[in-house]
């Protein structure tokens, strides 16, 4: 496929549907197709132009990994149910938080998530599925990013164990690899997906366990979860770009009941930006900072101390891991 | 010594340094004191009082700890000898870092530094200069914070190794135990301190031990020294009540020549606060909070985030440590 970038004011949204349904459809045949959707933009709008090629041979599952924010997946199942998009659940959390126990360094967290998700559940699932095309996707700033060294690898036949495309015959179909993400809502909202999807912010493949800096358990995760309700149904409204809460390792001083203990420090990120490829922190008024850590500390046991992340992009980076 | 509180509104500071410096005088006698000097409000305040009170019968000491601002000690030596006041500078620097080597937990680090401060270093020089008695800065909300739990016990002889008083005579003297921060200022204002130790935000005994969160190494120490320095040249002017940079052990990501990169985190927090009891953050601009960001990445190499501190105290501290 075409691999040049698609800038949001040359897109024509239906002209784009049409072709990459069509080239979906050319490239399957009567075969299987399989993909994974986590309910952000990308892996639903690829969701949607592959049910809109293939119909039902296309398996979309939704891999639950204990690290997804509150109420999905069945958020996601009910509102793909609705558009007349079957969803299978796969609940592999105990697979995801036994390769995550004990492991500190952000790298190999990754890793550990990046292998479980590939090697031990979805490579399984399309080993099962017979399927023999993967739909993935990959945007214009994630293969921007693995040329510059900013991101790892985005190699998916590799990280599935597969090393031989040709002898299995799988084939990988990134229909949205020429588009950054602004266009990506154009042509999510063009297939009909409602406003919590194509508006939602980025939140990565990692999921939570890129919110928690230290290892990732249960407890913490639960943690950064609730923190992650409190940011977005604050900072839904100010339509930023990409709004987040990071549970920190380190402890800070605190006071409870009028004593002094060591407590957790949630980090706070709201970002402007376009494409993900630069951004600056939102100039939040201080009334919605102040509830924001009002609402974190006071809901939340054991964390004293809120942050808001003030430093661009770069050097920043949007998530913290 | 009273132990009541003077408020503010109530302090005649022209009566209070007479009657604390006759206290002293009659409590004193013709023997020795000693005092230990920092360059905070309270310990140079306490100076000027007993230099008032005694002359060349208090001694006093800057111990350098290796934890101290840029260009201290030199300018509070240059400082109190503009007054006339003595101060003689004791380098303990190697006792301190070998003290704190290897230690990550903030409650054994404050234990370090404080037992080198008074085991160590400070108990050598009170019994080589023949003083009984101790001039110390503690004040009023000292007394209420340990009383309450939230800080240390503060019993400064048996910190000293001195558990028997009474057989050998030492004794302490605290003339600022019955005032809050703000009071003191006024106090150390009539002493004729010039407006920058008057006005000088605090800056407590572990000095910038107590801002990096994990093992304190002379490296870490420069490295939140230089982040100090810039925040007091950018928020001076803000007439705060405290501003500090902490270094974070937590590493995050970053970009560093367009790759991908684990760098470090800056936390800055700004506080409105009359006595340190109580604390909000201050509202600062984000053209100041982006200027702050700018300078501390830019100039300081490593560090890729800087974050702002949104909670107030309760149920965060005024320091992270």
């Amino acid at each position: 496929m075409e691999m040049k970038e698609i800038k949001l004011e040359d897109l024509d949204t239906k002209n784009f549907v049409k072709e990459k349904v069509s080239e979906i459809s050319a490239a399957v045949g009567d075969a299987l197709a399989i993909n994974a959707l986590s309910g952000g933009v990308d892996s639903s709008a690829v969701t949607m132009l592959g049910h809109k090629a293939l119909g039902n041979r296309l398996r979309t599952y939704f891999i639950e990994n204990g690290l997804m924010r509150e109420g999905e997946p069945k958020r996601i199942v009910r509102l793909f149910g609705e558009l007349g998009v079957p969803v299978e659940v796969v609940d592999a959390q105990k697979e995801f938080f036994g390769a995550l126990k004990g492991i500190t360094d952000p790298e190999e967290k990754r890793e550990a998530i990046t292998r479980v998700f590939y090697k031990d559940v979805f490579s399984q699932l399309v080993r099962k599925s017979g399927a023999k095309y993967l739909l993935q996707g990959t945007n214009y700033t994630d293969v921007e990013e693995t040329v510059a060294g900013i991101k790892r690898q985005h190699n998916i036949l590799k990280q599935l164990g597969i090393d031989t495309e040709e002898q299995y015959g799988y084939k990988v179909i990134e229909p949205l690899i020429q588009l950054r993400k602004s266009a990506i809502r154009e042509v999510a909202k063009a297939l009909g997906l409602p406003e919590e999807i194509y508006q939602r912010p980025p939140f990565p493949g990692p999921a939570l366990a890129a919110r928690v800096i230290g290892e990732v358990t249960p407890d913490r995760v639960e943690i950064v979860r609730r923190a992650t309700r409190i940011v977005e149904q604050e900072l839904s409204r100010t339509g930023a770009f990409q709004y987040l809460a990071i549970l920190h390792e380190d402890r800070v001083t605190g006071i409870r009941d009028g004593k002094r203990d060591y407590g957790l420090q949630i980090e706070v990120r709201c970002w402007e930006s376009k494409d993900a490829k630069v951004g600056w922190p939102t100039r939040l008024a201080y009334d919605v900072l102040e509830k924001l850590s009002d609402r974190i500390t006071g809901e939340i046991e054991g964390v004293v101390s809120v942050t808001y992340s003030i430093t661009k992009k770069p050097p920043s980076t949007i998530e913290a891991i």
